[in-house]
């Protein structure tokens, strides 16, 4: 029963706690609803406390057994509402997987199953025409439990930032520029409850992934990203991806798509959502495809359904369904510099072309909201046509497919099934913000996905800087979530410091996002660590950061030793030069000194100057006077 | 007298030509007028030609010999016109490498300067109450050959941009935003002239640096961008330095500042100065403190003005002169979150509090304006008062000084010397828009010279990519150059990965400000790029990069064979499931079947939609009836 699992040896997962940091809880209004905060302890006393996306593995005290996935947060929830049944469900093949029964594969792919037997999960789905989404329960009034904890986590502890907000001059001067959001100061239960039903925001919460910690993507709350992982025919192995998964988290990732297209996908995604306290999104269509030997002509709706039903009874949150590329539209990619780049949307565009028919995806729309609803699975509306180049944003056969997008949107909410949207991709700062104008005008505010978008592309091997610009720019717009873009894109599968790197990018441009915004509560974090900063207190500076491994690295290259993390100066200036050192020198100076004279002192010279110019003297001050 | 340099062993200078590019040449209006550009071989005959920061070093024709520095460029010139003198010069002092006679650093010292003792130059001024300033020779109407230079560097060779220009519908769409600025279809030597008289240009070219390859700062230009180097008390050496230099330039560097604090900062600028090809900038107040021990109180006017005079002799381009930090702005600094961060700035703001005075920097700003018209070095109007955290952007400290700096620019060009404003620092996406209208409003179009501005405070270790995106944005909204940003910025001094990693950064920034702005010819680079990806032309596509050497590395990871390089799919999705490759297809069957066909039907079904649209069918489509 307990024999060794020859792949536990492979799985040493990233656990250790932040530094200075531990999980800490909010408590909600029930004792099963308590959202994990990461609270960093300071140097000088103070605490801060920080959304965390990183779910039980940096918690030491739990124990984690990737074959048994993680505890089950929303399972009581999910069974109270009454409205779901557990059944059987589909039988599973080992074409599922890529392997041909016959196939020597067969044997392995029985191996990693039976190495995570306990993952299997009896599916739930919808009682008989139930429909069981968030929004098909706000929209009725209904509070969820998932909302009320999405509620908390946005808010986190506002207790810290009492000192920000009491500066009312800087409160003022910073304040933001919210480009028609409107984020409340404290989000209430109800408030999330309101945006769901409006369709402004999602809670991407399959019933078959009890195991998630609910977060929700809309333009008025904190702005989310997306990390891709996945294994691909070339490369990498079902060990790394679960790892992956961990790594991303821990970085920040609030949800993980998993992109794998080759051998053991389904058990690979097994594995994944039973560990992943983040939604996961999938792009059904690479394993429909996977199924059909790779040939775009053989797919067929009836595979691609089975498929939808596959992956929504394993429990993924948010399909990426490419249902706006339409057979009209195809044509329009013509003369692009650059084609049809999406995977989804080039699998699609070869379907219709070879059948001379419109894409079933568009046809069957209304089937596959059936199955949306019957499981909570959310829609993330695929831009099949967006540019693969700066030379080919904003043009007809992007925003035709971006008009459609908002037109099934419509269709989608009538379903309440929750909804959002894809965007690009390559897109020239000054063509950003009409990106972001065009889906809020035709997709009435569902939240905006956007990849990126690249604002130049001469920047293969630093495409998460060149498309974090971007993607900073599109979320202070309203964009709700932003999918990575890591320095290896364009080139080849990123590793583990790859994804980490684009995380990272994306996180700061997230952040940059909320601060432009003035989303309450969001530069209370630069302004501890700006003030840790100025108070030379290095270890609450490292601490602070996105990334404290590393700043503390940088910073131990050239001042390795302990004394210099309380020194007042750094290697950039030597002791002698320490701007910030004589800062402090100047502040006590001027409060020995008063600053009355220095303002009757200006306020002579000012008179002076004015004397000076009324004179018409080509001096506007007696500069040589003073001296 | 050639005695073995135990220097040369260090001094392994990169001079590796970048990958399938040579050296060509733009000839001017007389023979000894030529511009450098890096022409690109791609693999399908195609010629792409770029704009080259790299000087000689990359060419290995060229024989470089760093103990007796580049050639003389304008040498011939400057002499020509016959305004200027050349003179001893200023009496060397141990002191000015921060050693004092007795010193058995003065023996090191000595070793130093006869290490390259054909580096020293004997200066040049202008002849007696003269001015050699571009600007004084733009606005007596004069067209320098620096100006024709300009010209000629910033076109470029257009011929390669045709394919671009030919697509009218693309060329429309994609034609940029110049938020305010007016740059020509065509670079003129007049335009040139007209923009430096007008000072909304300058051309840093001191007279003492003949070497120099003559650039361009304005809004009207591309957007440029700044590295900074220098060695520190702590660490560093002068051999590092100058392969710093080389190693900036190589990857985009369009100025350098050396920022050196500790000893020998005389002989390294020496060294520098005669290596460059590009404008050096320094900021002479660092030195000026060296000379007195590091305490700013013993600072005086009379020191100050020794070290411009012995910076303009060695033939810095630009100084950096925080003369609009008064007095009576110190005590607004008093209630901020980071108070005084610029190293500058902090100095002076000690000098005139310890004096209660007005700082010898602005009473003595006419007299300094004298030196600078002597040996045409240009201001940079340091912003002493820059905000250190998002929390102080835009305050009244900073805006009190950068309206202080528009009235010094005044008086700068009341006296034809060419002036850039300093600006910020950290500023949240929302607010740097308004930093650049209030530069533009106070300072007249002079060209502004911002040090990122990073938009979020929570990223030490990413510090570069954070402030690219604020660097981006205020090069859209008319930045005429970027102070780069490293990874080790707030941590320590940056090394060689790291100036790469900054430049790297602050080339994306610059060139996604290019595109937007619309300038002319910056997004062929794009486009060429673009063409090869779509292409599978790998090497291309790694050539035409910013950095060829990583992407080609990132490719190999993953597809290390030859063959890879010509295969037409990558690692990311594996050989089935290339999107570029099934879009080509689609072409191909596109091409055969027509289009017309989807055209028809396009129009049929939309026939269809308003028929049901009309019904009130709550279908808006027949979904059905089609598959």
């Amino acid at each position: 029963m307990n024999a060794p699992d020859k792949f536990t040896s492979l799985l040493t997962l990233t656990r250790e706690p932040f530094p200075a940091s531990h999980k800490c809880v909010i408590p909600g209004s029930r004792p099963d609803l308590f959202v994990p905060v990461r609270d960093v302890q300071l140097t000088n006393g103070e605490t801060v406390s920080l959304y965390d996306t990183s779910g039980p593995y940096t918690d030491p005290k739990v124990e984690i057994d990737v074959r048994r996935g993680l505890p089950d947060v929303r399972g009581a929830w999910i069974a109270e509402r009454g409205d779901t049944e557990s059944y059987e469900g589909r039988v599973h093949h080992a074409l599922d997987d890529g392997a041909k029964n016959e196939d020597r594969d067969a044997q392995r792919l029985a191996e990693l199953r039976a190495g995570a037997s306990a993952l299997q999960r009896t599916p739930r789905r919808a009682k008989s025409g139930g429909n069981v989404t968030q929004m098909h329960y706000a929209r009725r009034g209904i509070v969820t439990p998932e909302m009320e904890y999405v509620a908390l986590r946005e808010n986190g502890k506002r207790e810290w930032m009492a000192e920000y907000l009491a500066n009312e001059e800087r409160a003022k001067r910073v304040a933001g520029n919210p480009m028609g959001a409107s984020i409340p100061r404290i989000i209430t239960p109800e408030f999330v409850r309101d945006e769901v039903a409006r369709g402004r925001a999602i809670i991407p919460a399959n019933i078959n992934h009890p195991e998630v910690e609910p977060m929700a993507i809309g333009r008025n709350f904190k702005v989310k990203i997306n990390a891709n992982i996945g294994n691909s025919a070339v490369t990498s192995s079902i060990e790394e991806e679960v790892e992956k998964l961990v790594w991303a988290i821990r970085w920040g990732a609030d949800n993980v798509m998993d992109l794998s297209t080759g051998k053991n996908i389904h058990t690979t995604r097994d594995w994944i959502v039973r560990n992943s306290p983040v939604p996961i999104g999938t792009v059904p269509i690479y394993q429909a495809l996977e199924k059909v030997g790779g040939v775009a002509e053989d797919l067929t709706w009836e595979i691609y359904r089975d498929t939808l039903i596959e992956q929504a009874e394993q429990g993924v949150d948010y399909f990426t369904i490419h249902a706006g590329l339409r057979l009209p539209f195809i044509h329009l990619t013509a003369n692009r510099m650059t084609g049809i780049v999406s995977r989804g949307g080039s699998i699609m565009a070869k379907w219709c072309i070879a059948h001379h028919k419109e894409s079933f995806l568009y046809t069957h729309f209304e089937d596959i909201c059936d199955i949306m609803k019957a499981y909570d699975v959310s829609f993330s509306l695929g831009d099949g046509l967006r540019p693969g180049s700066g030379a080919d944003a904003n043009d007809e056969a992007q925003f035709a497919e971006l008009r459609t997008l908002g037109e099934l949107t419509q269709i989608a909410w009538k379903h309440d099934v929750q909804t959002m949207i894809e965007g690009p991709g390559h897109v020239p700062m000054h063509m950003i913000q009409s990106n972001m104008d065009e889906q809020l005008r035709h997709c009435h505010e569902a939240p905006f996905y956007t990849l990126g978008p690249l604002t130049i592309d001469i920047a293969p091997g630093y495409d998460h800087i060149a498309s974090a610009i971007g993607a900073a720019m599109i979320g202070w717009a309203g964009t709700a979530m932003l999918c990575y873009v890591t320095p290896k894109e364009h080139l080849g599968l990123p590793d583990r410091d790859d994804v980490k790197q684009g995380i990272i990018a994306y996180k700061i441009a997230a952040h940059a996002a909320d601060v432009a915004k003035g989303h309450p509560g969001a530069r209370s974090r630069d302004d501890a660590l700006s003030k840790a900063r100025f108070e030379f207190r290095w270890q609450d500076q490292f601490n602070l950061g996105l990334d404290p491994d590393t700043a503390r690295e940088f910073h131990d290259e050239t001042l390795p030793k302990d004394s210099s993390k309380v020194a007042h100066f750094c290697s950039m200036c030597g002791p002698k030069f320490c701007s910030m050192k004589i800062t402090q020198e100047v502040r006590e100076y001027a409060a020995k000194k008063g600053v009355a004279e220095d303002q009757a002192m200006s306020e002579g010279m000012e008179e002076k100057s004015k004397e000076f110019m009324a004179g018409g003297g080509e001096m506007y001050i007696p500069i040589k006077a003073v001296s």
